[in-house]
């Protein structure tokens, strides 16, 4: 009796002690994190010397070099490129937007949306039309032939998620200008895809053209927005010049970036975490998407730092082409297809900076929900929010491989104020709320490490 | 049998209906909060109208006077002012700190703490001493007489709420100068409570001074510590020079700002909702507490916008002289108690603008934990942490009335980058995070209000 109640001791001492291990493990990354704030360096390094890198730009090349080198000096495991061919629209001369209203010329705070075509170099001068949605439109017919189209949808305010409310708002900019094109307009307005009154216009990609003929797209300020739709109350038979000198270039060559940790006991399950590169080329994309590239980096840098060495692989990816063609996610899936790779699970930030709430969980949902079992040990720093639902946009282009794909949720309550925008600058990040994330996709990544996702 | 069956089936219709009703009547509170942002348009004019309100300044007075009025305009029930008496602590000139460095003077970003005595028109000119803690001091023993001892604390960045932090830093705001006179030195300069590193000093009140010799003390921001600890090493016989003309006049009056609505049930059980209005002389306190009486005030305004008639009584307080006293709350509570009133529970959001995560519940513990029955209700909203612990500091003085006290809990990780600092202004606070916060309120005082708190 005295005998195998001591061995159920052992036995419940020993369990629980790897319990007890794995939360001061989680402990550890989450104070090296909050206290050394290496992602928060250097995320600060990757806006002020690599900002507006869109992809094939010269921002987007300083981002490769940079993100490599940073990483390179880690010096923990290896560091590549990965080649991928990506889209190369570029905006050309600034944009600009005037209402003609008698003699003056009223500026209204504009910008092309990625893949537009742009205007002649005289401009496109057009009388305006607004509508509230697609069914507005679609009852116009053809009286919106030969005129701009304003779709002055607003997003939202009510849900707790903004993402919710992005999604149901963002189509306006995404196939606006094929549907206003097939009614004979020659140009569309959107706003701004953003909770935020204030005069940045968000640009963001629109689908390609279909077999419609291209007209120029561009995004209004919400301050814009509305300074357009009180003039149109007031003249019906409102103008406004606008002026674009954006395009599509050919492909151009660029890169994932990509650092590994051999797996010592299988090294052949590999666990992807990142986010992306590219960003838009209006601001720093500090929140959009820096931060996620440097939380995945602080994986890698976190289990240096606490001399973690992984029983699985970990390879932390800086995705290129996120913004406008997904170019590199789809090629690191093809690549590691092709080569016959098991990438057991992939973990994407690219919901910005601010404090994590929690995981979203993409794939097997059977086998996720088993999973969530790991939430009581993330409870002390408030990942509370953990779901099936979306994970990331590059880590996508895997969801037929059987890999397990999880999605970082941050708060989301900012995030659409600088989404896209020019505000979206390195000021906008607490080093505290980002390092949190890199802290939680670190400890996910050493449990997925330590027992596989089974 | 099937009477029965029909029975049981109303019965669960019945119960079911009442709680969908209930979660219909807080979503339209938070509906209503994130669509129209009343408390966030209060706060501007708040910030702008009235910054730099601590008790007994012109500040407080016109902050008295404003939100008397934005009540008011709500139209509903009715508003008072409550009268009291509060300490009056003022800085005076600004204060200036430098390191005499040879024919040099180096400025340090220092500002006094509130109830610190000035010093001498010419200024306190010492070496300085610089201890990590209390137990540094102490063996310290007398080799800190006449000399400035700079306590040089770092806050800790490893824990996830940020108040735990603030908890164990600020006993060297609070006690420094004490202890520091006892052992002779003449001047302190403490760090600042903040996990900022920026060039920001944050106030804050210290205690009255012990039976010891008065000396002076100011807080320095967290740059100026560093420059100030690296000066010392280069220079153990560094000397100070700082001025302030700080000082303490005689009570003034002022005022607790209250709106009330009857209740049309049990008009007798009240419930207590608000914040404080006073803030530090140092920004616009718009986080610290503009935030909080502002979503106070929303409680009234959407009932009102709702269409609610409370069944219990409902009342707003702005609180007058949390930072430096605590008579508001000290008087609001002593009133009630004297008329016999009966305030059944109080709900105080002190802990900034940002967004929401639970509630904190001090009082009877088990009847507490009851009330978390109602966390479902705020799950879609990321109501997720609710937990036995702190309120806050105005209504604790209620401590003992039987009063449910309840605390909002903001995410913490920026709060005190901007506490008690300059850097504590309007452009800070998110208007949805506000909401979220306004409508939390709102929501619990609702359920309060429909179910009491037994």
């Amino acid at each position: 009796m005295r005998q195998n109640f001591t061995l159920l001791l052992l036995l419940i001492t020993g369990i629980l002690s790897a319990q007890n291990n794995d939360s001061l493990i989680i402990k550890s990354l989450y104070t090296e994190a909050l206290s050394k704030t290496q992602g928060y360096y250097w995320l600060e390094e990757l806006c002020k010397k690599a900002p507006k890198r869109l992809s094939g730009s010269e921002g987007a090349a300083k981002a490769v070099d940079l993100v490599y080198q940073q990483l390179k000096e880690i010096n923990y495991g290896t560091v590549y490129k990965q080649d991928v061919m990506v889209p190369h629209w570029v905006r050309g001369e600034k944009e600009s937007a005037f209402m003609i209203s008698g003699k003056e010329n009223v500026p209204l705070s504009v910008c092309a949306l990625g893949r537009s075509c742009g205007t002649s170099p005289q401009g496109l001068k057009a009388n305006v039309i607004e509508v509230k949605d697609f069914d507005e439109l679609t009852k116009l017919g053809d009286k919106v032939k030969g005129k701009i189209v304003f779709y002055n949808h607003e997003m939202e305010s009510d849900f707790y998620n903004t993402f919710q409310a992005y999604g149901r708002a963002v189509r306006y900019r995404w196939a606006g200008a094929n549907r206003a094109s097939l009614q004979g307009a020659v140009g569309v307005i959107v706003r701004s895809v953003t909770l935020a009154y204030d005069d940045f216009p968000h640009t963001g990609a629109m689908a390609d053209y279909d077999t419609v003929p291209p007209i120029p797209a561009c995004a209004i300020s919400t301050m814009g927005a509305k300074k357009l739709s009180d003039a149109l109350k007031k003249n019906k038979d409102l103008q406004i010049i606008y002026k674009s000198s954006c395009k599509t270039l050919p492909d151009a060559p660029s890169h994932n970036v990509i650092a590994e940790i051999k797996g010592s006991e299988f090294p052949e399950e590999i666990l992807v975490v990142g986010g992306h590169l590219d960003a838009w080329d209006t601001g720093d994309g500090a929140h959009d998407d820096g931060a996620g590239v440097v939380q995945g980096m602080q994986v890698i840098n976190l289990f240096k730092a606490l001399n973690i060495k992984p029983k699985r692989t970990i390879r932390c990816v800086a995705f290129m082409n996120e913004e406008n063609g997904g170019k590199g996610g789809a090629e690191y899936a093809k690549q590691s297809k092709d080569k016959g790779e098991k990438n057991i699970a992939a973990i994407e930030s690219d919901g910005g900076g601010d404090t994590p709430q929690g995981f979203s969980f993409e794939g097997d949902s059977a086998l996720a929900t088993k999973l969530f079992a790991y939430k009581n040990l993330f409870a002390p720093y408030g990942m509370h929010d953990w779901r099936i639902g979306h994970s990331g946009s590059d880590i996508e282009h895997m969801k037929d491989h059987g890999t397990m794909l999880v999605g970082l949720i941050p708060d989301s309550q900012r995030y659409f104020d600088y989404h896209h925008a020019a505000s979206d600058t390195f000021d906008k990040v607490n080093k505290r709320e980002l390092e949190l994330g890199s802290a939680s996709m670190a400890a996910l990544v050493y449990l997925f490490s330590e027992y596989g996702v089974k």
